[in-house]
């Protein structure tokens, strides 16, 4: 028997309450650290630990509560887990959350590692942003914070003709500009990879956005076999350059002159991937608790297709129409008030129709 | 929206630790009662009130924590959940408790409403009951102890020859003596009943047992369809004659000459029913929790055949097969130690092959 662990899970929101709920299957007890108290995943662990990230006693003391650590979204600072990692292991290493916190060292690791991106370059000045949209040939650019952006929060798209310093004056930190992708669809790929090296794999799965949040998530994706297989390739690459034990998301986009460029790293479970809790064997959470754990990831075997469907903000009030359609999968995040933006549950639809 | 209830699970073993996952899908809080501290479904619930079941003033301030009651096990005290009833609803009615938790009332129940049972006698005297036998013209039967027998125990077979006395030393209170019954398969169905009256139903499932203890459940089970159609329609009369709100299993037996006669009702959900987690889009556990909660019962929807195995006492020890298997969905019920008989988990094999 596979001793029994129990998990800490850095961060309370509906991905770390989806993690702790996979845990339970797997017979696994989980400890929630989170400021926030009430929080999704607390209502489903028997213990959480409520206190602010930088609080190195309570840091210290959930650690001595839990057997391994992992972090259920990427905007922990790394302080918080380098202190944690001076007490119990934490995975997935802090080196992917260092790199995906910074979209100028995750852009720079993946290409470095062989993996296309659109290009980019620090934006320093005016002069020099201008000179290498000039290079780029391109009137336009989109310019994001390197660090806590998120659901299209932190962006703008830029205009050569624009003052590049008024333009930016709400975006903070480093700013990196991008090129503009004439991109065809969005994708995603999930990887796990256990302490054994075994590596499996999500998708690609097709995302389409909607006020850059994810809207729905459709699998099969309908791409061809080489670009499929290429996309899982490049994600499993990126597990095993960064030596990964636990699990990761890489978006990407597919260009329309049939090119695949990687996006963004998560660290982390994925909005696209809850698909896999009800058309899956074994989910993404399954497979990241199980990797943290210490035990061998499963082959995902799903079982059928698939469509997700985000319920954000008000669409909560949409519910009951879902509540008996045959094969639709309804789940909520435990979330008191419906915020505009807020995730607030998804439906994943099995053998979907036209309709759903 | 839906509003949002917490739901007071009477119990803390695998089934209310399961219904509590469900709940948690659908954004519910549970608070879980129990005896035992560390319950398997305290695990996965923010809060547990640990008490005796004969505790009033811990049952009242149970009641006081939640929106609605259920109970995840038969043999809790009728006077408990007639506490509970006086501070807030209770489903399924006691009703189906206290007809359920002794075999007399239950197959005289069942037999008023038309749903045929082996023939039973209640235990008198050895000169009454060698006096059905000879009615049935047979040399034998089984005796059960009325209340509180489960997997097998409080049972024996008795043989004209034996004298009674003896026989039943070792069976407490009243007995029943049950016509030995030439069966080929034994199946369950389960239904779940919503406060609008929708029905919804699982199976019929087939169940082979080990040791008395289930085994096995496959579905769809190779039953004909009018067998099935049967099975069915006798558990959707026992919950409408019940007026059930909540869910229920009927467990039957196939007799060789091709008749149904129910054998049990289990005023809950099942193990025959845990394949329904992976196999389902909605789950016997959610449609127990839906019917609780006050929300509408969905379509199971099915979407691929599945084999349960249960894992039992050491069987855990076996579980590193199953854990990397591909379609092998792994349920461990957080149990520490794996004393003969305890069920430990389960696995659901999604399109079984010979070899699982």
């Amino acid at each position: 028997m596979t001793p029994k662990k129990t998990i800490g899970i850095v961060g309370g929101g509906q991905l770390g309450r989806m993690s702790a709920l996979a845990a339970a299957r797997l017979g696994l007890n989980c400890v929630i650290y989170t400021p926030e108290s009430g929080s999704p995943a607390s209502q489903v662990c028997d213990q959480t630990v409520v206190a602010p990230y930088d609080d190195a006693v309570s840091l210290k003391r959930f650690a001595s509560m839990v057997d391994v650590i992992t972090y259920e979204f990427e905007n922990i600072p790394v302080e918080t887990i380098e202190i944690l990692k001076q007490e119990k292991p934490v995975y997935p290493d802090s080196n992917l959350l260092d790199i995906s916190q910074d979209r100028i060292s995750e852009k720079s690791f993946l290409n470095d590692i062989g993996i296309p991106t659109a290009r980019w370059v620090k934006v320093e000045d005016e002069e020099k942003l201008h000179a290498t949209l000039e290079e780029w040939e391109s009137e336009a650019c989109i310019i994001k914070t390197c660090r806590f952006g998120y659901d299209g929060k932190g962006q703008i798209k830029y205009n050569k003709s624009q003052k590049l310093s008024v333009a930016i004056e709400n975006l903070h930190g480093d700013l990196i500009a991008e090129e503009i992708v004439d991109f065809s669809d969005e994708l995603s790929v999930i990887t796990a990879r256990d302490y054994g090296k075994n590596i499996v794999s999500y998708g690609p799965m097709l995302n389409i956005h909607k006020n850059h949040i994810l809207h729905k998530t459709i699998t099969p994706a309908p791409f061809a076999q080489d670009i499929a297989d290429q996309a899982i390739e490049m994600a499993e690459k990126l597990a095993e350059k960064l030596d990964l034990t636990g699990l990761l998301t890489l978006e990407l986009f597919l260009t329309r002159d049939g090119r695949l460029l990687a996006n963004e790293i998560a660290p982390r479970t994925h909005n696209s991937g809850h698909w896999s809790i009800d058309a899956c064997a074994v989910s993404q959470f399954e497979n990241h608790i199980r990797a943290v754990a210490g035990q061998p990831v499963a082959p995902p075997a799903p079982i059928c297709p698939s469509e997700m469907l985000n319920l954000i903000g008000d669409d909560i009030n949409t519910i009951d129409r879902y509540l008996t359609q045959s094969g639709a999968c309804v789940h909520l995040y435990g979330k008191d008030s419906a915020k505009p933006g807020r995730k607030m549950g998804h439906i994943t639809f099995l053998n979907p129709t036209n309709e759903d």
